[in-house]
């Protein structure tokens, strides 16, 4: 560096904190609370700058055609979605501070942003669309056409377009090795007959799972049939081949090798359940703040949030898996060459 | 005291931590995570207790004929309710704990408990009905009836046979008694002509609360009129009268008598919330861990708790009022008897 | 409004999600981390300048010759310093987004910031000063004069020159009434007999304070007495006169002129726990960050925190009013005309 | 399952829900808040229980002459570890709760407590010693065996006598095979000449390490050579051979066979922090309530808290090595051999 960094110049303190200007100033009605709006939508925006830098990141390595299980590739993932989920946590705290803002106190300053709205935040939507959530699941689809300017409707356009991390989770899947080889199954030993057609640890794997179900979960097994083995186009996003891989990770996931292919899966779930429960509370907070008014931006408010916090789970394909585990003692054993693939060289 | 208290025999702890018998064990079949499994259920019904201590002395306070205005009767009960805030906000957190419980490692145990079920927690649907949930507003409502024992089942009906604390503070707003008292509205100045039949501070508000409603809210209205001068019986807790009260205290909560009445309404709404996000995180979990199994009680898990985290609203019709507000400038001028009778002894 | 409000411009986002230039980029040396360096930082200097916002409003309302009673300001002053406290609360937790950055990640950019550092956040100290930290309690006084621009250090300077929080609480204490006026003390009872020169209270309740003190404590009378009969020019910024007040304050929180001034006391003490609870946390996390280096700004790192989150405590001198309570059934009872003026206009 | 397991007996509610026998019921000066200082404590106590449960088996399976790195046994420690983090942080957050109590309310009960303290939390200092404080480092030493019964205090000496996480983990860290396996080093590429006696990798990195220290830092050569090079029978817990590896580790995360053992000292390090800030907290806490009395134990309070948190930090010698880190970009190259070590099998 040639010359000294000052703290306030590297910040850009002078952009930072001269970017508040107040609505009620302008109009000369003076609105305490209106700083407070505008810091805690500025805060937010800037995390959800920082959730992109991660999130690009992310995209970028498991976009790769295959990862270096020997890098540090998969760790540096793993890493940055754990960083996500903290970030978000922190969001969803951050809610606290909103609701000190009472409801006469927004009113006070209310009728003079119309008709912004936190809809409109673009970073947000587009996030979501980079994760995986698709146009056509959107609750309001055409909301937020309607609602942005153009260019930054386009920005979302064309995270929709890219593939998204869903996307990439289903390739990074789908390349999964262990079954496309046939040699690492000689030896395999199962308890009941091949099923025709299916590879034998799954024919065996889904019989113990029929085993293991209740009578009034019977029709669970359907599921599994349509989750696993069926090759319809069915509305997944995630392929029967992938699906496979990603149970085989959460029940073998004590091999090596799997490990952190189990920590990513799981800080995709963390990711869904931060982003609900931000959804959720921030439904909350709007209903306390408005009840059955009309927002800003022109949208039944409550209503509006709570088919949003329902419809925009990104991993539910993942999540959904869960109902498939059988236990542990039941595990259908790996054959040696198999285990051998999964674990570091032997010294 | 007679005798020296010792730390250990003060909490018994010979009871609190010989109280974890594991099924795992006595059918030789280990299980690491089952401890983590009674023990945080242990702290939750703790916990559940201490909430009960609390809205006990709340109720017998509330269910005074009437509250003594120079007492410290109204700050205790909000310092209770605020306590059993944050006593709730750790029990939402305290489910990050039971996250780290992985659905496989709940798996090695999961067959053993059926079918005890966490709806089985009589203390918390006895707190439910203490604070205002009615038997014919639960969701499943025969559900508990079946899975309880007699013994708790009555301990819950006694809760909803007694006056709740939604019942009290009905009780409690009806006693107001500003607007009883005509002397005290002489003098008092309204921009518009009195609606007859209508108190004129009333008439009056509602009034501007017309003029401030948008074209695509002008439905909100007819719902002003069903919930503040409806004598009719409707499916309402709060009464016409009683929610005149708290949108008073709401609209005018910088006069020194209706801090602490606002700061109760406040911390009432809060519970309502801590509950819910409580629920919500609760229904998260339980779907990771089984996704679309079925609760070791035979409930369909996810389903029922989603449903009941979105009917057991206790205090909606509080939070409802917020729909009612105006802007503060537009607030009516109170009368000085009013003022005056809002404030402490003049110096 | 003139003219329609938008979301990005009335949020002015384009200056702020453009104002993260990272060094590391510059000397295409890419370091993904310095991103969150930057943001976090950011995100702290926003809410540092909310909490001015907060704290202005305060100061302001405080520093009036004297509060009227019957208005929301007290009302207001408690408000804000809470929403302060959960400001505070949320900076603390932010820290666990700079823990997920590694030492060796920290590594990849730290050479390139010296010697800019954390503790050229002009906005921290001034807020500090503001509260009542004065330059000579300060650690390592000399060292921001040092390290901070001469514009800076006059933004502080004028801080620590105006009244602070802390010496409006003095005067706003010591203007508490009911000790001056003789005529309320009529009818006083006191099981003991009168100290000359004391308050008929004051001698009364020393005197039970001094009863209740255990063998090993009798030394807290001299410090009894330093605190509350002193004329004597001590370190103290709380005088005699205000501590008697702030001590009756929180013995008989229990009348309604003096709820929400307890709450007010409670807060300054939640704000001093918050700070302190955000220095040590700042403290350890540089501590993993760094070890035994030396910090960016050329500091031992550590020590200076540690030392600075030890003596920075602004009220510390109510806090310590805690060492002086009695039981409440010792309590000596209150004259009735000052009970009447403890509480509402009788109805 | 013989016979149907109910929720109520399971959880074996009759003793957790009747072990509450307030003092001041007994006495009959009915004091509210004593059943919430009870309850805390009981719930501290539950998750105390919790703790020792997972740190148990961290310590049988990191007793184990030799972990299998093929087998599920380093993840399982890290898994437990990190759920000791989050059960931390819930305890830390769980002192919201006691600080709802005023010192005016604990004064109500306070003297009957007497001599009983939570100081005498056994299970609390059980726990420390299994971590790995030592006797010899604990603050107030005597303190504890004069306090506590004969029982409980053999229970603490049992633990100080057992081999501790502490030292388990220096025993793991020294088995380490990467430097005593010579072969494994031909071929390493050194910047600098080999100092004599040393491996050649770490006398290239005691080079790099002494190339980036700051004017200010030349010490810290020294302490590097105190702690990584001296075989005398200095303080240490954590040999010089053992500091090593854990510096390798920290290094060379990135690698698939260092992830895993990255993870486990950052959950160590988690802990300590948790633990500490339990401490602090708790410690400002008891400040608040009682100033500058006497605990009821008989402790100075405060005074005594404060210098435990101070010493206590059980991993402190790991954190420590943070300071002992250089640039990744000037990290050495590792031989292609030492490389095929710390990976899987070639696929």
């Amino acid at each position: 560096m040639s010359s000294a960094v000052n703290y306030h110049d590297y910040l850009q303190l002078d952009k930072i904190l001269n970017a508040q200007l107040l609505e009620s100033d302008k109009q000369a009605m003076p609105a305490h609370d209106e700083m407070l709006f505008i810091v805690i939508h500025q805060a937010y925006e800037l995390w959800f700058k920082q959730l992109h830098h991660e999130a690009n990141s992310i995209v970028s390595i498991m976009g790769k055609p295959a990862l270096n299980d020997n890098s540090p590739e998969l760790q540096t993932v793993v890493h940055r979605l754990n960083r996500m989920v903290t970030i978000l946590r922190v969001l969803v705290h951050q809610i606290d501070i909103m609701e000190t803002m009472t409801p006469m106190d927004f009113l006070d300053f209310r009728d003079m942003l119309r008709p912004a709205s936190g809809f409109q935040s673009w970073q947000f939507k587009e996030l979501e669309a980079k994760l995986g959530l698709k146009f056509e699941h959107r609750h309001g689809k055409e909301y937020y056409t309607a609602q942005l300017r153009k260019e930054h409707v386009d920005v979302i356009k064309k995270a929709e377009g890219d593939k998204s991390l869903l996307d990439l989770l289903n390739g990074w899947l789908e390349r999964m090795p262990f079954f496309q080889e046939k040699e690492n199954w000689n030896g395999f030993i199962a308890c009941s007959e091949n099923q025709e057609g299916l590879h034998p640890f799954w024919s065996e794997y889904r019989r113990q799972y029929q085993n293991s179900l209740a009578d009034a979960e019977k029709n669970n097994l359907q599921a599994f049939d349509e989750v696993f083995l069926s090759s319809a186009n069915n509305e997944r996003t995630i392929s029967a081949t992938a699906s496979k891989s990603a149970l085989f990770i959460m029940l073998y996931r004590g091999y090596p090798m799997l490990q952190l292919p189990f920590q990513l899966l799981n800080a995709l779930l963390e990711i869904d359940e931060q982003l609900s429960s931000w959804r959720y509370r921030h439904m909350n907070m709007v209903h306390r703040m408005i009840g059955m008014r009309i927002g800003t931006g022109g949208s039944s408010g409550k209503d509006y949030l709570k088919a949003a916090a329902d419809k925009h789970y990104i991993f539910k394909e993942i999540a959904q898996l869960n109902s498939f585990l059988i236990e542990r003692r039941k595990l259908p054993v790996l054959p040696v060459q198999v285990e051998k693939r999964l674990g570091f060289v032997a010294s």
